[in-house]
């Protein structure tokens, strides 16, 4: 076998009104280089994988196979396929540059990596639609998945399951991890059920550039969710409904409406909550418009936070520091990134 | 002033999860043709406009011009701008095949017509935006009106309007007119708010063409209203969301994908309740689908209903039988329609 490496972009979800619907790609890669050297003892690892990681997350990230997110996943995606470990001799080198918990999809990344590298190392050959059922049993979010494996601009949606179906979706990664020494049989019947999800991609205008004012403090995903209401007034709803119509073609007019996909970028099903996790969300909200910020065309949460996305046209630097003046008022330091979509999505090169 | 002829799309509203975002306009037209003959004494009308009609409704539609749906707004958009009563002699004939009552528009058709018929009568050469604003103080859901105006396959949403706005918007039709005699100098003031809607005419596969099976029972606008909850789980919101993504832009393919456009034309929001008024809606939407009945590509209700629209690329005549016989054994009636966008939606003819 021969050595590969696999790079997946970041990715920014619920982009305005597309709660749990829209993603982007984003052209900063998760790199996972995997190389096999029998000469390495890789026993010390469970399962016969030597694992490093430098960049973002470095400090904390676990690096025994059964516990770090990148190798697990691959594993569970090995074991459903009737390959039980590493093959000796296995090194997988993972560079991060995705900051953590802000919101720009490095837990996305990771399961796709993970099963993209499970696919490799079992030389299972499936599509990247297939990758996706193996991903979405594991996250249940298909914005920031599909963004990352598919790349560019993408909407999507899960699929309604069988009652069976649903049964095979809820058993967790943690559980079936432990119980694979047994060598039991009915690892394969654990599969994903096929097309989960239904992936759409969208033209995007690519005058259209994304400026990434990323605050320096992380926000847990349980928070960000605990924080939304478990209903809706039908206002709220069709607000949201009306918008997310129009932004999915506006970005994609060869005339960059600023005006029409700004307004098209306004939420209210969960920005407004999430301002309560997000010190000077509100502020950035508010006065950061396309009268205050030529070449501005749109302005969101990228996914639960804290970074946000500020889509634009030109005046990116002016317009990142308007963002990271507010939040800097708020005691809250920010790094900002102008960066692009990853049409591609995520590739492996050999 | 020469004689001329209007005519508006009829039109279907709230596509699938497009609940008050998304209509089509339906090549059926509510036909306004304009006369004028001095020697006519039209000055039995308050308002000099002697009308006639003829078609659906013909029994039970007013003839005076204050209390009829199309002369009522045309009257309307006149005093806006200054013109009190329509030029003696003035003779309009109104022919309707829409069906009323049924979500097929017709009351949109009339307000859009009515406003078109101000602007010509008092020659103020609006646009087609400006003209949206009149409607939408009259009827504060775009779908229908935006479809009626534009034609063919339409998304809109509200801009927010601020306080003051508010207040103007919401002077009732029956308010405005009454007062009218009294040559009140604010009329003028209550022109509408500019650009109080947003519109986006998508591409539309013309390859999908729409089966309208329509009961033969009326639903009223305020009980299909009233049946809505008035909040709604986060999951549902989500259900909607996701499929409204995925198709605005399924269904300008140029490959029809039949089960990506059924399955995104499943909506959370408002069937399941209208299912209550509607006999037959819950069967409908669980048995007529792409494998019971080849060539469909989406089902929903049309409006508020009781019409079924079903998308389809062939077998027009099975489809929309498989239909009526569903409603059938529930005793209910139906005519039934193959229908084509009005592509270039409402129109003026010198």
């Amino acid at each position: 076998m021969s050595s590969f490496k696999l790079r997946i972009p970041a990715s920014s979800a619920n982009i305005g009104p597309g709660f749990d619907v829209l993603g982007i790609g984003l052209n900063m890669y998760l790199e996972i280089a995997v190389k096999f050297d029998k000469l390495v003892d890789t026993s010390a690892d469970k399962h016969n994988v030597k694992l490093s990681y430098e960049g973002n997350g470095a400090a904390g990230v676990p690096l025994e196979s059964e516990r770090n997110l990148v190798t697990a996943t691959a594993l569970y995606v090995m074991r459903c396929n009737g390959m039980e470990n590493f093959p000796d001799g296995t090194l997988v080198h993972v560079t991060n540059p995705i900051p953590l918990g802000r919101g720009l999809g490095s837990s996305g990344a990771a399961i796709v990596g993970g099963v993209m590298l499970g696919n490799e190392i079992a030389g299972l050959k499936l599509s990247k639609e297939r990758m996706l059922d193996y991903c979405l049993l594991i996250e249940r979010h298909p914005d920031n998945i599909a963004a990352a494996m598919l790349g560019g601009f993408v909407g999507s949606y899960l699929n309604q399951l069988t009652a069976e179906e649903t049964a095979a979706k809820s058993v967790p990664l943690e559980t079936i991890l432990p119980k694979a020494g047994t060598a039991d049989s009915s690892l394969e019947r654990r599969a994903p059920p096929v097309a989960i999800g239904q992936y759409l991609k969208y033209n995007w205008n690519n005058k259209i550039r994304c400026v990434t004012i990323i605050p320096e403090f992380e926000v847990k995903t349980d928070d960000s969710r605990a924080v939304l209401p478990t209903s809706y007034q039908k206002e709220d709803i069709v607000f949201n409904l009306q918008r997310l119509a129009v932004l999915t073609t506006a970005l994609t007019l060869a005339k960059v409406d600023h005006k029409l996909i700004y307004e098209s970028m306004k939420d209210k099903i969960h920005q407004p909550y999430r301002a309560l996790l997000i010190p000077g969300l509100e502020t950035v909200l508010a006065e950061v418009t396309p009268e205050s910020n030529p070449g501005l065309c749109g302005i969101c949460l990228s996914g639960a936070g804290p970074t946000i996305l500020c889509l634009a046209t030109e005046n990116f630097e002016e317009i990142a520091n308007t963002v990271v003046d507010i939040f800097s008022k708020k005691n809250v330091k920010c790094l900002w990134e102008v960066l692009d979509l990853a049409y591609e999505g995520a590739t492996v090169e050999y």
